[in-house]
């Protein structure tokens, strides 16, 4: 299995918000995550690191001021 | 191999930045990507989509007063 898991950083911890994400693309100002079970999560937020070993995807929540 | 390729939305085209992608992260202002061979490519970018069933990670340039 291939699939990276998402997280955001939110008060330092990392939370998750999808698992087995196939998809990361924007609509709007969000970012939509599509799972490879067609479930979708959307959020205000900015790629933090993406790291393969790992098979995760963090994300931190959007600031104000940046995009 | 379940590595993702990096590219590049330069007018219009898509260029290939690095193959078999391992970590992107944040450098400053810069994305860093690192391939499974050690190979790291920095720019200044932002996601655009990141697709698990092409093996596909897409960046834009980075445009004036966007982040």
């Amino acid at each position: 299995m291939c699939e990276a898991h998402a997280f955001i950083l939110k008060d330092g911890k990392e939370e998750k918000i999808l698992e087995s994400v196939d998809y990361v693309k924007w609509e709007g100002d969000q970012i939509c995550l599509v799972s490879i079970f067609g479930e979708q999560k959307f959020f205000k937020g900015r790629l933090k690191f993406y790291d393969n070993t790992q098979k995760k995807i963090l994300f931190e929540p959007l600031q104000a001021g940046k995009n």
